[in-house]
């Protein structure tokens, strides 16, 4: 039988959505990875009993190990370790060594805010080496240590792995959480899935149920996957989880996807569209430029996002006024007196004037409504243009209505652009 | 006693973190407003069996309102209906007018995409027509309607507000539920609840655990108060939940705080640094531009991200390349030469340039290692220099070592620059 995992996410801030949680699909991913089975996560918010609560559900649903992040910070409202140590019914100690491993770390904190109490910030801090006896420590990567808490001799129950909310804190803390004896030993049983992924665009999301229920009727045995579709920044994800048995049966479904939706299907790798533009651009040794009004630098944010952008990103003007577009982007100003800012034609001029401004192989230019307010009868909110261009003189420029609030009619606007870029760079004109 | 409720967010999807759940966090909120406490968010992927205990786990927490979001779509992996009738113990029936009523919607939905099988478009939707008999349906934003579920007649248990996992879909029809007679009949015994808010900027969360042991100290009633502590964007808010009677002791704790904290306290009125700093330029007529170099167009977004932000928003320079910095930036490259593209000379030439080249009243310079390579030992990964700057002459600069990833580097430094911004506008000059 395989081994099962629960998440459990705590802090106030957490389930009230000031922070928003990064941990919980990380972990789930992490998990996936190992063959270990994930069914639930729960958010609580910093109190006890609730945190209580959810331990003892997830403990009932059959779990082998439990994951906590949050709540190991030196304020009062910190409580994750006192719960578990209770949940797994073991008494706590204050760990000397450990103490002064924290003391060790918050030497430097305490030459950069020399104007702070030393003092308080020691007892703040010596709370955190107060841990459960027989836990597994695990080294701090910020001041909180992390653990792996078994349950008390001769008791049944979940292992508890306790790390910390901070992404950067918790995520090599993991790995090490994962390289211990009692880690482990929760951990057997983890058998191996497979999971894989396509995306679409421009495609209705009912479409993808049309072609499942096709896959059936052609005998393909579909109760072998896990099928999830879902829309995500504009485009369709089909993620599908199998046992490696079922790799043919997988095979035969992405066949009869391509064969469906050839237009609308660009990856089958788990590559982004992102990550597709990014090697265009560095195979065929090409500089890209962007000058950008509604989307206001997120496009230019979008393309300089990964590692090494600066090989192929030179820059973008962010053409948010209209003596911007023509003092910078060198957009005529009878172009948007004729044709209006929002117009494929400014658009287009804004791509070309990224080109000659910014001195790159490829432009992109996007103007359009954001919202909430600006719209007009015949340019409504979310009415957009974007347009591509190489210095060749290749184009392809695109006007629509996008759905949504002004931050999805921004989102979703860098998408189609980064789509009509992908499109260009595979060689594609109007 | 109060009303309590649960949050179930469904959708393998959301639990794998390919979607980022937005619905959990934005319901609390609304739980809160109307005084009705929330204990539990819980996210399970699209298995029934784990929705029905998730369900039965929050229905074991004595939950008058169970909240679900997700699960409606068309495809045969949206199951929630289903799982609640069975939770409800309900039966399930097809809802002749609701089946025209979505038919109608799909209507524009097939003029846009008539490529595609318009009955494979139906018989998916048909599906969204099937709902427990004794429900109120919630009118369809999207396609999918929405349901509010009592328990079955003559038994116990919480009704259950089923709504579309789309925010833009959720988000009104929540506003429908809440006003249905089943909503108000679960949800009586809701009490009031205040939440205030204090956001600090450039201060350990350490010294604010000090802080409140201070209160306690000086005999402050702190048990009347709800308090967390959380690190977001940089930095520290301070959240306090209370009761109205308790309206004295919070008013106590924010002098303390005031009193102690004078310098890095920006916010008690729960307004952000990006509204503050928004307020100021309209107030006092003055625009802004930014030219930006590792932020990459995130610092320009940011302050696009406010409706209305073209008032003062005249736009911005991403100076990626050398070229671009001194091309259109106005940054003698001799100056790049002698200190480096990323010094505080160079950050210095930016917010300059960004006056000169885009014709603003304020300017704001960005420039720093973002990563994961091109540290050196003198200016590591995450060294980062910002500068503001008037027309007049007035200016700040800072330069800064920032921890964590390089997505972290380059949010945290728009939040530096947001900072320097406000201190700027506020008068002060280095």
């Amino acid at each position: 039988m395989s081994a099962r995992a629960g998440i459990l996410i705590t802090g106030t801030e957490v389930l009230t959505g000031r922070v928003q949680d990064r941990n919980g699909p990380w972990l789930s991913d992490r998990l996936t990875e190992l063959g270990i089975e994930h069914a639930h996560t729960t958010i609580v918010g910093d109190r006890p009993a609730d945190m209580l609560s959810a331990l003892r559900f997830l403990a009932r649903e059959g779990v082998d190990l439990i994951l906590t992040s949050g709540g190991l910070g030196p304020t009062a409202d910190d409580l994750t370790v006192e719960v578990v140590a209770e949940f797994c019914g073991r008494e706590m100690y204050l760990d000397g060594p450990l103490e002064e491993r924290i003391a060790e770390i918050l030497r430097p904190l305490a030459k950069r805010y020399p104007q702070f109490d030393q003092e308080a910030v020691r007892e703040s801090n010596r709370k955190q080496a107060v841990v459960p006896r027989g836990a597994t420590i695990i080294d701090p990567v910020g001041t909180a240590p992390g653990l792996v808490v078994p349950p008390a001799d001769g008791t049944d129950g979940p292992t508890v792995v306790v790390l910390p909310g901070p992404p950067r804190e918790l995520q090599p803390m993991w790995r090490s959480a994962v390289e211990t004896d009692a880690f482990k030993d929760a951990a057997r049983g983890a058998i191996e899935y497979r999971t894989a992924m396509l995306r679409m665009f421009g495609i209705p999301e009912s479409e993808i149920a049309a072609t499942l229920r096709a896959a059936a009727d052609e005998g393909l045995a579909l109760d072998e996957l896990e099928i999830t579709t879902c829309l995500r920044r504009g485009e369709i994800e089909v993620v599908t989880r199998y046992e490696p048995p079922a790799q043919g049966t997988y095979d035969a479904l992405v066949a009869l996807v391509r064969d469906r939706h050839a237009d609308t299907l660009f990856s089958d790798d788990g590559t982004f569209v992102d990550d597709q533009v990014a090697q265009m651009l560095v195979d065929g040794g090409l500089t890209v430029g962007v000058c950008e009004s509604c989307t206001g630098g997120l496009l230019a944010a979008r393309l300089t996002e990964r590692p090494g952008s600066s090989a192929y990103v030179l820059g973008g003007i962010v053409a948010y006024a209209n003596e911007v577009k023509s003092g910078l982007a060198h957009v005529d100003p009878a172009l948007i007196e004729r044709h209006g800012a929002v117009s494929t034609e400014v658009a287009e001029a804004l791509a070309d004037g990224a080109i000659a401004a910014l001195g790159t192989d490829v432009g992109a230019g996007v103007t359009g409504i954001a919202g909430p307010d600006g719209g007009t009868p015949e340019k409504p909110v979310g009415f957009v243009c974007v347009s591509v261009a190489t210095r060749e003189g290749a184009r392809l420029t695109r006007s629509m209505q996008l759905p949504g609030s002004r931050a999805d009619v921004r989102d979703r606007t860098t998408t189609v652009a980064m789509h009509l870029l992908r499109r260009l760079l595979l060689g594609e004109s109007d």
